[in-house]
């Protein structure tokens, strides 16, 4: 039960536990504190213009410096972060503020953008789509130039990606501001199927629920609205960030790019809403559960009760009938065991007492 | 029962679900996903003026360029939207933005209006009286054009219809601004007939809590409440939408209409304030519920411990005459058998144990 | 039971359906919705000067027109709303908007402030002090002229005109405005005895709780709760009404009346206060309600557990000693049958049992 | 119980009704409703300059002129509000809106600032150190003048009056502002032992539920959770008083008595911090109290479960043993009461099925 | 389990309590109230510019005057604050306001910032790592010079103190206004590891909730989240204090430090979402301990019920034939007891009874 709630949909733990990798108290703002494990970073450059793009691994930042001068857009895709003394260069290389690098580096940053002079620097929330954590990736966004630094290879801009190479809809003759916009579109748009999915699983709980609640069930509730509750966390900056970027980052997003800021604003309500929605559902099933387990035990009650109550008066006269006084010393002593009809009318008797029980019992309604 | 609470008022499922139909993340902003199996979509014009009105079925957008130069309001009605080549063809006919284009079939968006240029994009959430979901509707205003665009032929503006028809009211002299407020306030009135229905449904769930509250009970207020939120959930963005065409629209809603937003702007206060009481209320008999549930349980307990507590000491009596003790080996072996007035002396010490338990539980307050 | 609650304070069902009558969606704005069995409306005026005053019955509104000419300020109150051409009549006379007769006819309006050129309109929604319910009243202020509309004869308004007919304090001295003010002052007081009987009925089903809770008390404290959900609804619009008429309304409220329109506020103020503690009181009393339930079913099961935990290992002794073994047949057979004190021996092993169970119990603190 | 309940700290029956004295709806707005039975005034003025102070009774307000004119500072303090004559006099004296003296008079005002002209009115709502009611003083700060009026003599501004009598610190040479602020700041650190005092009484039930919770402890935390909502209630509003004087009272306050206006407001936040949190601990202490009652039930339960699940399959092995079926009659009715060993047969029967459920017990964990 | 409490996490009863060393009501503003039994305090100057840095103790405050004037920075430490003279003199050689003395001197204060002419006085809560509870202390700040005031030596500063001893990082090379800020900021993230705590027993506690539940499982859980409570409220002033020093205060913090003081409120904004994911994990915590705990009460009454179920009726069918009618006197008399197999049949009646119970137990799914 616990592999599930931990793997499931939430990872709460990891969420809890994700932020560990910290400078600690009052060390020097700016300070990287890298995952020495993590595997060596690839530079992947992808350089395009109206006509055409190319694709490059690069191993030299000057490289990047050419390509930026050939191609009217660039887009440098950094894959890991475990090299700092790369990190450091890519700083100098972009004149970017140390408390930058440290956000880059230092992960478990909320959504955000932010201007440095002349970059606009934008921290994105990914979700993962088989797990319920969220990877961090940050953007650096300058005329003619958009980096991309990540934790993981693999991400969710693929479609961008071949957008980009096959020249699909506009993408090629916009300028970075679109690139970024997109890039941001697509991380917004990876929320969605995660809800399908958690939508989903609420389906399947709520049939629990109704049909064979177990604690399991309960237990994938909670670790449900939790992974929910977590997911939450993650849209709600964005909504922040793109009021942002529609209010005051007029000098990097052109007027053509602004709608597209608004339509992805109104995917994030969308979003908000939903997870919302999916709050509150998770929150009715917890109840429907409670309700439900407890109108189980009232059953049990009720069927203890009316079994109890029919048979213990009736056990307490055969009980009576048990003792041993001795009728042969007087005739008080138990003359019933004498009768002729002694045995058959104790039988009515019990009958008559457990027919009134149950018709009692038929009265209140418990049956 | 689950059918019941499915197929009840809110449809909570279908709410969770209608978001399915989406572009995948990364896609180019302004793809299009029809639903292949919709049926045909049919154009239809309803074109008036203060002296007359027309109604035809167009199958050209040609033909809509004569009408609108014909008449001074014209009413495009299109019925279906599987049909993505004409869906395109409306939008470069109306030179309509693509994002527009993507909402309008991209089902699942909230209440809002957007402007782009010289056109007012609405989109309504329409209740279904008879289910719970909601529709979504799109609304086109230009000078002297209104295009609504709809997923479902049938719909709530036959009242309106109407009116233009037959020349009720000031609708013909009045421009395509007043059309489309009249639209607009046509889809808020159609909630009241579902919140009706919803206070009705209320009205005989309380009637079964405080008379025979049943598990189906429960689930019907759980459903009804869900129904509650989703509805609220469709009626607050009308709040947002009609609050910035009252502030921003002064360019399309001439100010004799003015007036009619804000009384529509009311219309939607009463409508929250209404939804909000009615999830209070089921909030209510929620906890109604589980109150008489516990109540009965308490008395089901009440009279199981009534009979065990009577009778189990007076089985134990019982039981102690009913042992086989030798009285003829001695004399300190049950002589009371062997008493002459032994077995009534025994009912009468059952008796006075009975009275004396039941005069205890009689003092605890408990028949 | 349910009487009593759909009789008590609160009447939420009347709260709930009174919002039925209403045109159909789609319909024109401006319909009237009249109630057809409503008896005939009454118009009575109330003119006034500092010197004088004159209260007549009028059936022309042109009378009326003659009364303005005569007196500072006139008064017309009508007393039913059922007479449509009446109230299409009222509208032209004084040129108000379809909107405005609109919501007069429409009962179910919140209290509000609107302007219409120089007709300032007014929604005050007054508690019936016997019931839980509210009434509609509608008022129309222009310079010199004040009219109320009610649905029932008999308001809260006697003390105004008593006022008015005695020249008390400054109201004969003071415009039309200052009426409004006061007959909103009139509305807003009108709370107050209401929520003192609540306070009263909180006061003794405080002491049911504490004394003698039974299911009805649970049903009381619940339809309390709904009455005061209710008032509380009906009052926090005027915090906003009159918020508006102190920001917006200098056009008709002189300099001198503002004043009063703050003490006014105040008294909101300290009503929403009051309503607000109310609630939590009612919602205490629902979480003592259970506590106080919980705990006696808690004594309940101790007094059960008791019982059975004392006698069911003493009724088991006595059924080992009512075995019917042959002791005849060896020596192994029940030998304790035929000790010379097998019975009393039998007996205070029944006791040391019976005193180590209740010891048991009592260390348990169950006692 | 309900003495305690009543008396102790919260006192929130005086609290919902201490609102009774109060005009009928539709009074002449200015109405005075008095205490009839409450003792004859006392007027103390308490004149100071820099270099020294007076004090005396005054009965004549005439007399104030001349100290007014005296001393650059003169509080007048009145101590009964019974003597309507008096109020009115003091009303005309300082030429004072009639709505002033309505709150004046009319207790169970929130506290609260507001301009008259060149007065500032403001009520201060003070609590009882011994119980939980609040009661009303209300300030009339004037340039030279300050007046204080309460419902009962015995006041928390003893300290003030020694700082002026004694000339410590600054009061003497600061004006009419200053008072009023050292006036206010009285009242506002007044609440501090009150808190002190409920966290007491907190940290004492708590060791109640954790020792020995009884019905009793419940309804004490209810008592207490009251007396702090009730206390909130009137702390509240100070926050938005201060915030208006520091604000809008630049006229009253000069640039050297505002940083100690801000330092009561940071009293205030304090003061809002504290009894949130106390009223967080309350609430979490009613449900450690049902966890810790329910706990107990659970315990019970289980030790009911134990005992009968034990011995009732003993019992009734023990009763098929005491059946009278003839082993005479045939060799297959009830052989085994012929064996030799029968009798240590059936118990050992008895002691394995003891064991084994007690084994099945155990394994559950509920030893 | 008290002491589990109390030295747990979160100390709230000293949390209640530290706010107890406060002047009286109606004193003095600017009395201070120093604890007589603190050690005496320790005035510690780090002095330092780009190039070099100096440390000592000074015990005279001219001393405070020369290093200023040598040195670019510096920093003063004062570490207890039981010495009310001293407080005193250094509040005059700064020309402090009383107010801020008394702020200084009366622990218990929140997260502030305020301007007094040229000084900037900031008052930070630190949490102390092993326990819950935070501490105060008064940073001011005045160009060129940095006060510390601390009740208990022993600080999260040292980090700090080193990277200005050895020149690390650019804190050399900034003025007072970075050193303000890197104060601040190490305060921060003091809460960090503290929350990492947390999280961690949150962890732990999740595993007892799900394994083996005790009540002092609950007590803990309440521990931690009253602990959590308290950190939230020391937090959150942080942010309005950070908003306040990035909006007002230019005139301290230079241009360069302005991101840096940004950086720090995204510290604390993280904080605050760290700190409310916590306290949400903790109340799902609760509900699932009492979940689990209303599982296994449910599993109780479900062994109860079936025992009970089986087993009464059987005992009944033993008693009827452990009666003593005499099959002598006629042949109505329990002629069973004389069948040849009347055992067998008795038995066998047994267990079809019981079969059929355990059938319809089977069948209601209790097993």
């Amino acid at each position: 039960m616990k592999t599930l709630i931990r793997n499931g949909l939430t990872g709460h733990r990891g969420g809890l536990r994700h932020h560990r990798r910290r400078p600690p108290p009052g060390a020097m703002p700016g300070t990287l504190v890298v995952d020495a494990d993590a595997p060596p970073p690839r530079l992947t450059v992808l350089a395009y213009g109206p006509e055409d793009s190319t694709e490059e691994q690069v191993s030299d930042l000057g490289r990047l410096d050419e390509l930026c001068r050939e191609w009217p857009v660039v887009w440098l895709n950094v894959d890991s972060l475990g090299d700092e003394p790369l990190l450091r260069a890519i700083g100098e290389h972009l004149d970017l503020h140390r408390l930058v690098l440290e956000d880059v580096a230092n992960l478990g940053q909320r959504s955000k953008a932010e201007f440095y002079d002349d970059v606009l620097f934008i921290v994105l929330r990914i979700p993962h789509v088989e797990g319920g954590d969220t990877e961090q990736v940050s953007l650096l966004v300058r005329d003619g130039l958009v980096v991309t630094l990540q934790e993981h290879s693999g991400d969710c801009f693929d479609g961008v990606r071949d957008r980009v190479r096959h020249g699909k809809g506009k993408i090629r003759v916009r300028g970075s501001d679109y690139l970024a916009y997109a890039l941001i579109d697509a991380a917004v748009d990876q929320y969605f199927p995660v809800l399908d999915d958690a939508g989903l699983a609420l389906d399947s709980l709520e049939d629990q629920v109704f049909e064979q609640p177990t604690p399991e069930t309960l237990a994938r509730i909670h670790a449900l609205k939790r992974g929910l509750v977590s997911l939450r966390k993650a849209i709600w900056p964005y909504r922040e960030m793109l009021n942002g970027l529609m209010r005051d980052a007029e000098s990097i997003f052109v007027d053509e790019t602004q709608p597209y800021l608004r339509d992805c604003y109104d995917h994030v309500v969308r979003l908000i809403d939903l997870v919302e929605a999916q709050r509150d559902v998770a929150s009715d099933l917890l109840n429907m559960y409670l309700s439900t387990v407890s109108n189980r035990m009232n059953e049990v009650m009720k069927v203890l009760t009316i079994i109890a109550t029919v048979f213990i008066p009736l056990s307490f006269i055969a009980g009576v009938y048990g003792m041993n006084f001795d009728p042969a010393v007087s005739r008080w002593n138990m003359p019933e065991l004498g009768w002729a009809l002694g045995y058959p009318a104790a039988l009515l008797l019990m009958g008559l007492v457990a027919g009134g029980l149950l018709a009692f019992v038929w009265r209140k309604g418990w049956l």
